[in-house]
């Protein structure tokens, strides 16, 4: 939920005018920042709790960091009297390899958002709505747990626990060097000082038995997939680091550098990445890698052999880096450093504490930019992999109504293995791009929820949201539908029509290229709030070609503005929703394509307009189509058209009939008109109307599909 | 026209780089800065052209200026290389008095924008777009023509016509501060200094001609219509200036004063306001105002007599707020000097320069959002003004389309007075709000367009676009039709049918209070950007209470961003129209009032929503219902009831029976669905059915009515 931040310092200003009044504030406050009610332990407060099994091996994680605090004196300092676990890894990836889920090893918590603080006599998680109740579950009670986005923040939890110049301990390389500073500069209102902590302490502590880093092979993308040569698109990113008079730039972000390079790797879930830090200057390319994984195809690839210019790429070792920064920046005036921006956090604080300050340029990383914008090569790309992600959704949907009507047994998650299976076995697959989220009934009121084995149920009657989306080799895919097995009641096809008009309208536009996304928005929400309901997400965020499925600088929101405009080539996600708690939840996803239309605004801007690349039917029986406007039903017709002969010819090539039949039943044409008859009983008449023309249809197709 | 602003300093930069490679940059500068061609002189550089009547006195108004200029040097200063004639008054008002009208004076230019600069050797003006071909013919062959937006700015031309060190003279008074600020800023770049001229130059050379100002009976403008006492408005006022921790405000906006005064006057066209300055302290309120318009009614009013305290108002003269300034800043720690903001620009630069810089606390006056939200006597009486309104013009609309097909002679001018006059007729009338704008023909192409006796056209076939609003005792109106004389082609009923479609949109939207207004334009705009087109004007912007048309804070428009948000009770117009160059142009617009749901968003906001308060028929003729939703024919058909039941009861009870049959006809009941009939072929079958279902309509409402 995007709730609204009660800013620290008023929450702060408070607490301290309410000090003057009531000599115990110091209690009420400690109170109020106990968390929420954990279900298993009874007494809030209970310290000598006795733990069992993995809870008691847990307990002991915890004991243990605490000592390893403790152990910090050391000749030059104090003990810590906080340590802070961020669920990072050292580029601030959204997914973890096993080796980085620090969290996990000491909390026991699984969820994928998260952030904990160890304190001497009290310990502390952060997490997302979504992960509230899991938390619950799989933490034991020496956790408090509090919602991310709510009061208390982690800083004031550490201003009402900790006396002033305590010490607050962090490993540099996992936090975001604004979110440290933003810490820091809150703790020293108390005098609370944030202190670097190289060597990992939970890693101490987990030593022999932590799993060994990921570090699979790392394969060339060809450009016969990029669409251009890696060291042409250095020389791109080297004509912007000369605009903006640099020496070089530190790339931290995996994905940024797997642009950059024509590489991929495997390393992390779901986003085809390595782990390394690339330094670009005018003079060299010094690529920060596990060099035990270096191939001869690696290497010549990128020209690594006796590489002593600019254009081939010097292979260094991972650790290398930092002491290579320390070096090389004797000599460097400016030197282009990450900042945050939109979905990215850019740099790590070591990364900013390794460089001389007055070095440090921090602006966004031009590669997101670079990136953002498609070639023709990765536009074709995804619209080809998107047609691929189309056949597979309709054979698993198609085998899901058949499969529900014929009475099997499908849970949310058995069906999620389903649409992984289909996706992977397409042409270019290289498996999913975030884990795949079914939620039937009550689950698709969520909108972030993901099955897992404890809350999985069986599909029965009702609302199924199915929300996933693939990597290929040629493009990154996401799709979102929500379906209705059974008879969808009149409340709920009329969410569903505002929903698919949002999405409609906003695909519909054509705008003046300096439009803001943040000022698209009310056209995707205007249906929705028309019921006096939102969704608590975004309405789009941009996509990557092969690479992680939420990519800068492309995220449209109304309370979030970005400065950043759409430009040709760009790809994002258009998925308005609609959520009524504890009932249903429905949100219909498409990534759309930003086309220029050549022609201009009379203020000299280009006219751009959007092209739906996702090609997945709509369930008809969900759509009041009296709702919709002529221009808007016509949309919808060309849009199924566009189903019909991309995933309609490769469903037909591939001899998958049944999926065939049923992508052209979903994809009927709707009578652009509707007649009284029609407005006056839509749900009794409307059927019978479409079946007609459905079978016209369908006849008119076979017939020009048989004949080809 | 919203052209993109070139920089200065891009322009600058340029000719630098320029001059390092031609040596004549000098020259070829000021050939580019020779303005437009200019129709009636044959030599642009022809200075010794010999001028006759009008132009011979223009001619010698110019060389006494140029005179003053040079006698400026005095025993401290050097002479005037350059002086400023800003079209503004002492507070800036949108309109001026005759002797305000320096540039008219000066130029012989009558047009309402525009921004004069004599130099030694040359003098340039500039006016925007609607006024080029009018200052073209109005100007003598002495002053160069230059479009306002457009190269080069003001600052551009002096740069490019005085040498370093040159002195550019203005009265203090006229320039707004922060755009003082700015040309001074720009001017520095080349050492060019800005002198404050505190004799108005153009005064001087007017002398004993001059018209004496304007100086009506100031009335008072009773709660019955103002809805709050005044001493309660300053109480309101006050409680800010507390928050801000200031001493005091000195109010310059004249419909500041007013409103806050609950006084009116008639010192200047079309907004009854009188020039004053008002000072507001937490110890006394001191008007500044030609006192010999003191009556015992004002006196009583401000309770004026022997006022020592806090909650009356001492009556000052004019000219005495520059002295009192000076003398009560001793003992002020600040002083909230109003900033530019929105349609406001703030004090002048002679205010700024009476205060001392340490006490100025410079931000939008609070004033602007205590009458932005208005209360309920005057939200009813801003109701009550658009009815009697949309009677006015009821009366004209259906009288002109009687005479139009009686084949009687109309032009653009001769309705314009119709339009006037039955507006003034009207109950609580107070003439009307700006000149009545009726552009027939490919004159309704142009946005701004008013019909002048040089522009003057007959009406025929074809369409008229009228944008006209009326003064009331209890509310300020506006109201733009675009109507059809004849039979509309295919485009015109398009391009009114997305014009109606966006601001249906547009009125239809409810949304999170958080919302900015530059988030919704997009709404109504899209429609319009769909046929790649645009309008070069915003969208809306907030309306006064008997006061300006033009109210800051809400301008609804996606290039110029506002941070301000829509406030239960503001009200504001809705405007989208679409302009095809030399062929025709559509404009409509309604007020609107914000109103409260009563429902909540999510995240804690208010869900607000929009009322139409302006009744005036659309033309049915231009709409193409099978492009509207139904949800959008529903709005139409309840917009229609609304005008039926508020502006047909009044008509009745007027007797306007020709009015009232004319209202009717058009307000007819539009079916929400559509046949297939319909829509293959809107434009034959479309007017049988309107007509049958328009008379069982207006049949079933005359037996309401009579029957009432």
């Amino acid at each position: 939920m995007q709730r609204r931040k009660i800013g620290f310092q008023a929450g702060l200003g408070s607490i301290l005018v309410l000090g003057t009044l009531l000599a115990m504030v110091g209690q009420s406050v400690a109170n109020e920042f106990q968390g929420i009610r954990r279900s298993k332990c009874q007494h809030s407060r209970d310290r000598t709790q006795i733990y069992e099994g993995t809870d008691n091996v847990l307990m002991k994680r915890l004991q243990a960091l605490r000592t390893e605090m403790r152990a910090r004196t050391s000749t030059q300092s104090a003990e810590l009297d906080a340590y802070l676990v961020p669920m990072y890894d050292e580029h601030q990836s959204q997914y973890l390899m096993e080796a980085d889920q620090r969290i996990r090893f000491l909390t026991g918590f699984t969820g994928t958002i998260g952030e904990a603080v160890v304190l001497m006599r009290s310990a502390a998680i952060w997490t997302d709505d979504r992960y509230i109740e899991q938390a619950d579950q799989e933490l034991n009670c020496a956790w408090r747990l509090f919602r991310t986005g709510e009061r208390p923040t982690v800083a004031e939890y550490l201003l009402s626990e900790l006396s002033p110049e305590a010490r607050v301990g962090a490993d540099p390389q996992l936090v975001p060097h604004h979110a440290w500073k933003a810490l820091e500069t809150e703790l020293s209102a108390d005098y609370i000082r944030m202190v670097p902590i190289n060597r990992n302490l939970v890693d101490m502590i987990w030593g022999g038995r932590r799993p060994a880093p990921r570090s699979g092979a790392i394969k060339v993308h060809p450009v016969r997939f990029a669409g251009e040569r890696w060291d042409s698109k250095v020389a791109r990113l080297r004509a912007n680091l000369t605009a903006m008079r640099c020496d070089g730039m530190i790339v931290t972000s995996l994905t940024e550098v797997a642009y950059l390079l024509n590489l991929r790797g495997s390393d992390i879930p779901h986003v085809p990445v390595f782990k390394a830090y690339l330094l670009v200057t005018h003079r060299e390319l010094l690529l920060y890698t596990n060099t035990s994984r270096e191939t001869l195809g690696l290497k010549n690839h990128l020209k690594a052999h006796s590489c002593h210019n600019e254009n081939c790429v010097q292979l260094r070792d991972y650790g290398d880096v930092w002491r290579d920064l320390r070096t090389l920046a004797q000599h460097w005036h400016r030197l282009l450093v990450p900042g945050a921006v939109v979905f990215d956090t850019g740099a790590s604080e070591a990364i900013h504490a390794t460089l001389p300050r007055n070095i440090v340029f921090e602006r966004p990383s031009p590669i997101i930019f670079l990136r953002a914008q498609k070639n023709q090569v990765e536009r074709q790309g995804m619209r080809q992999a998107h047609i691929r992600d189309g056949v597979a959704m309709c054979e698993v949907l198609s085998r899901l109504e058949e499969r529900f009507i014929a009475g099997d047994h499908i849970t949310e998650l058995s069906l999620a293995r389903e649409i992984d299976h289909a996706r992977k076995t397409q042409n270019n697959s290289e498996g999913i791009a975030f884990p795949t989220s079914v939620a039937y009934g009550v689950h698709s009121s969520m909108p972030n929820y993901t099955p897992s084995n404890r809350t999985n149920i069986e599909l029965s009657e009702g609302m199924v949201l199915i929300d996933s989306g693939g990597q290929y080799e040629d493009g990154t895919t996401e799709v979102s539908r929500t379906l209705h097995l059974g008879e969808p009641t009149a409340e709920q096809i009329r969410a569903y029509t505002n929903v698919l008009i949002g999405m409609i309208r906003l695909s519909m536009l054509t705008f003046p290229e300096n439009l803001k996304p943040a000022e698209l928005d009310a056209l995707a929400r205007g249906p929705v709030w028309g019921s006096m309901n939102d969704y608590p997400h975004g309405t789009g965020h941009g996509i990557g070609s092969y690479s992680s499925v939420r990519e800068s600088p492309i995220s449209i929101s109304y309370t979030a503005k970005q400065r950043f405009t759409f430009k040709e080539g760009y790809f994002f996600s258009n998925e308005p929703g609609y959520y009524k708690n504890g009932a249903f939840g429905i949100r219909l996803e498409n990534v759309l394509e930003v086309v220029d239309t050549g022609k201009m605004h009379p203020t000299g801007y280009k006219f751009l307009a959007f092209q739906d690349v996702t090609l997945v039917p709509f369930e008809q029986k969900m759509i009041d189509r009296t709702l919709l406007s002529v221009p808007e039903k016509k949309w919808l017709n060309d849009y199924n058209a566009r189903i019909r002969q991309h995933v309609g010819s490769e469903l037909k090539r591939k001899h998958k009939m049944d999926a065939f039949y049923w992508m052209m039943n979903k994809t009927r044409h709707v009578p652009e008109y509707v007649t009284e008859a029609d407005y006056n009983g839509v749900a009794t008449t409307r059927h019978d109307h479409l079946s007609i023309a459905g079978a016209l249809t369908i006849g008119f197709l076979l017939t020009r599909f048989v004949l080809n």
